[in-house]
């Protein structure tokens, strides 16, 4: 049984955070633009990163820094993107280097991100400059994480924090995560940050088994416009401070910690779709009946991210032609005259297409549904017993507004 | 060589077409809504169809009457795709019914479309009704085409529609087409509807090889918004009234066949792509260097399908990082830092960047450029010898209010 509590990254025994601004976002010098996450011990690590062939320097980096499984730290920057700009790698080592002073570790032991902006050079002088203060700031309270999580923001509207505790080997297992992520997210990595800590006893291999197993139900699940950016990154650090005997193969306390681990993440994954840039609607699509899972996934992704159904639902319009349209062209074979479709949400449920062909539904309830926040498109497809749930959001002219406009 | 003229599917010899208001769009009486084209002899017929699973009732009565590659006539509707409808496939049989007894030809030498509305039963005593009125106003003349050109229009705002001329086998062969289509337009066929007529004399496999080789180089080449629906189709009819000697090979005829068609149908695509929905902007991705043609194709499609290069546009920002953030998530492979990017326009060309990284460039110049309606990016990657161009458009305000509230 897992159980929410607060602190986020602090969670988790032995984790200090900070976030302050030190000048990457130069419009705005209140918005707070490197974060810094630290464990008083060495842990074990793993990072799941973008599959984009254009990867930004932090990501080649951080492979590096990262092969050996062991990490304790991690540094990041709001504001650059440091992707595709001059001396990226050279000036996302120099950030590692400027954190591994700061806190006394070895700069290898150092994950490094960034978020912003693409092609720029990244004002690595004023990180440098900042981060003394950035690591005096380090807390193990709830404010460390809280100030990290603005730290990573870009057009973010709300904070992704979340941490909850499980009992692992007998012992209380923290684990807690911040997030950033709101346009360019697309399964298979949009432009989202995650890191995440526990103080669960883990070897670096099963913290990477279970990381993997993690973010393909998680992150690679929801989708705002399509667009995979070339910095997304899930950092996780696991410093064994719970006590907890070491979790060395897929036993059933790996079990437990994989199984909270897509508790946390499938949270942090709602909030990202959720606050999709501009969005004014959650949505949840959940396909039954699919012929396995991967199909019942690829349906379900297609749908969430359509373009037309995600304005269709902007609009409250219960156009479920788009929800078909977009299922046959996943690339999944099925047929179509099985295939029922409902509208909810907490207004109620509406059946609108039952084995493929409208039905004369309540107009007025449909539209009532879909004005509620979070919404859900439920799809019966009656070939076998695949099944799969992804996020998504809807398309807004606060989107447009916000993407016609991003670099200035 | 061709030579544009007037016309459209009226422009080759033997031809007839009308268009008139039936009843089908009920909210406004004064748009038209049933489209006839009619050849006075037998003609060689070919089409393309979408490739989405959910496929309209129409395709699968015209993938029937064109199995032995002759027809006579397209009948076609708007305002109600007769997709995922009650009695879809009854009705689009009695739509080419009515249309048989009106023109005097088999019910099986008539293809069939419609466009609009998924989902809901087609009105088809009203088609029935209103068949005789749409054959007497059968034309010759440009008004015919015209008139056709504007029944098939949904949220088009502008008639697509054109005609060339050229000399095949010594006698001079027209062609002309109509189209419609601004959502719902992806590779692969978006809700497009193009029909086409020449006087060519050309074989029923031959035409269908042509027409093969024209879809995938001009209509499968736009984008407006990803999703491919349920309807498109791409039909032509060949009658043969030009007297040229029938094409039945691959010959030199053929291939200027070919070319003229591809001229055509390029033509149409990019009005479009020009037209999509609440489109302020045409975009024209042109990738050379490509390691092959297939690979440049992949990656410019991948340009102007990402919503955040489309929402860049639609800002006039040169935000070149999003460009080769959607290479870079096509699914090929590259050298990042072999990459040129230049944005170019009726207002200048400029350099955004180079090898992979940004310039330093002339913001206002920049803006200038992309302030343009037609607008191009020029991708070199410096791998090969593949090119290929695609056409796309911004996303905007309008689509949003569009596509919110299409139903109503």
């Amino acid at each position: 049984m897992t159980k929410m509590i607060e602190g986020g990254v602090c969670a988790a025994q032995g984790f200090r955070a900070a976030g302050i601004h030190v000048g990457v976002k130069t419009h705005n010098t209140e918005k707070k633009d490197l974060a810094l996450i630290v464990s008083d011990v060495d842990c074990a690590a793993a990072a799941v990163y973008t599959t984009n062939v254009v990867k930004a320097a932090p990501i080649h980096v951080d492979k590096a820094h990262l092969a050996d499984g062991k990490a304790r730290a991690i540094v990041a920057n709001s504001g650059n993107a440091n992707a595709c700009a001059p001396h990226g790698e050279e000036n996302a080592e120099r950030m590692c280097a400027a954190a591994a002073r700061a806190v006394g570790c070895r700069a290898e032991d150092v994950a490094v991100s960034s978020t912003g902006v693409i092609g720029q050079t990244l004002r690595i002088e004023v990180i440098e400059n900042g981060m003394a203060e950035l690591a005096a700031q380090l807390s193990h309270s709830a404010e460390g994480s809280d100030a990290a999580a603005h730290a990573i923001m870009t057009t973010d509207t709300v904070k992704k924090e979340v941490a909850l505790e499980t009992v692992i080997g007998g012992k209380t297992v923290r684990m807690g995560g911040i997030a950033k992520g709101s346009g360019m997210i697309h399964p298979n990595m949009g432009t989202m940050l995650c890191f995440l800590t526990t103080d669960c006893a883990i070897s670096p291999a099963m913290i990477k088994a279970a990381l993997l197993e993690t973010v393909t139900v998680s992150f690679n699940r929801i989708s705002v416009d399509g667009d995979t950016s070339t910095n997304d990154s899930c950092i996780v650090l696991a410093n064994g401070l719970a006590g907890n005997p070491e979790i060395t193969e897929k036993n059933e306390d790996y079990a437990a910690f994989a199984a909270a681990l897509k508790e946390l993440c499938t949270i942090l994954a709602r909030k990202m779709a959720s606050d999709g840039e501009g969005a004014k609607h959650l949505i949840t699509c959940t396909v039954t009946g699919a012929a396995d899972e991967k199909s019942a996934e690829t349906i379900s992704k297609s749908v969430i991210s359509s373009t037309l159904t995600k304005a269709a639902i902007f609009g409250a319009d219960a156009n479920w032609g788009r929800v078909l349209c977009a299922m046959g062209y996943s690339g999944e074979t099925f047929d179509p005259d099985k295939v029922d479709v409902h509208f909810a949400s907490a207004a109620g449920d509406i059946l609108v297409c039952s084995q493929g062909r409208g039905l004369d539904f309540d107009e007025d309830k449909a539209k009532a549904i879909l004005t509620e926040h979070d919404v859900e498109i439920n799809i019966a497809m009656g070939e076998g017993q695949g099944s799969c749930t992804c996020w998504g959001c809807d398309i807004t002219y606060d989107y447009i507004q916000i993407n016609g406009d991003y670099r200035t």
